[in-house]
């Protein structure tokens, strides 16, 4: 039996990148899952990309830290206020404050570094360019742009021809796609997390962005949500 | 007086980098220098990044720690010998094992993430294709993927139309040009750091690839190397 190919997943504990997760495991890949301690105000998804780690039995998790609050700019790392209520079409047309520089890029970076290091095939990364805060970095564009300079930058490619591909398997679903592929693929949403300004038990407040992206996602898809939110 | 545009320089404490930076300040650009703390062997470099942003008097001296040690699969960061002794011709025709893995992505990522923040209008980076040790994130071809992707990348570019130019301004200059344009500008190499296995004193082993690109452009440059080798 040849040995499994490795595949290094970027894991934010949420919904799609669990998704994502699901799917590389379901084809058969031996996962890396890679999550970033970036200083965020939401780190309880720090404790969902663990549990979700462990509820696949992945080769290896790591959590690598990230010093992003000395780079600043974003209401997810900075002592700026996170927007609540805003509808799903405000979101497609302007780029939130919740926007972090460079964060897809950094992260991918790093899934490039850890894949050629691993010898792993490919990273797989939960972008959705459809039900989306409207994040350049998560357009099908910048992906294969992407796709393109790690072709170059890698000894991996240059040297030894082994091109390590991007998969964004859930770039053209829409939320309540994502949903569904999952459940299907017996996802446990429960042990996830979105929220981006969650109370101190780590209560989804219910009206971020990512909050209302998340329960319009289980209406939609017909699944029972199993998140937690402040009363 | 118009303000002065702001650009973000990759500083290793090296020669290449601390001859970029010279060229942006002479350019007029104001100076927010970016070092990785990345765990690597020779640590003096943050020591020398750190002289030669109060050299140039810098708006900002950013020091960002990465957790490469994690990552792995290079000698630079783990326990592997850095070779010695090599010829110029070995380093042009075979990737070394001093090569780290997504090295040049992970800090352009960080630099492009700073300069969004900032709102520099470059990224400067001191890479060279001519007298180098043959790392495939020092290319050209590199370079310009990268640019193409950061275009696609930030809200700044995509938003709002302002591109961070990624500038590389001793692509093609060979290591005793770089010197001697460095020299003209007044650059103290003194300040600089380039030895990859120094001794616990700081000084240079005299024999690593970064040593011997070192001591031979000083001397076909014709400027005296104020290097301090062991003895």
């Amino acid at each position: 039996m040849e040995p499994k190919q490795k595949a290094v997943v970027l894991s934010s504990g949420g919904i799609d990148s669990t998704t994502a997760m699901a799917m590389a495991k379901d084809q058969g890949f031996s996962i890396f899952s890679l999550s970033f301690d970036y200083g965020q105000r939401h780190r309880c998804e720090l404790a969902a990309a663990r549990r979700v780690a462990d509820f696949f039995n992945v080769e290896k998790h790591l959590v690598v830290s990230l010093d992003m609050t000395a780079i600043g700019g974003s209401a997810l790392t900075a002592d700026m206020s996170v927007p609540k209520g805003r509808e799903m079409a405000e979101m497609a047309h302007d780029i939130p404050v919740t926007y972090v520089p460079g964060r897809n890029t950094i992260f991918l970076a790093y899934g490039l570094a850890w894949a050629e290091a691993v010898d792993a095939a490919c990273i797989v990364i939960g972008v959705n360019a459809v039900d989306y805060s409207g994040y350049p970095d998560c357009r099908p564009e910048f992906i294969a742009a992407f796709q393109a300079m790690a072709n170059l930058a890698t000894k991996a490619a240059v040297q030894d021809g082994r091109r390590i591909e991007i998969h964004a398997p859930l770039l053209h679903l829409t939320k309540a796609q994502i949903i569904q592929a999952g459940a299907a693929l017996g996802v446990d949403y429960g042990l996830t997390h979105s929220c981006y300004d969650p109370s101190e038990q780590g209560l989804a407040c219910g009206r971020c962005d990512s909050c209302v992206l998340r329960r319009k996602g289980f209406e939609a898809a017909g699944v029972a949500d199993p998140t937690r939110y402040v009363p």
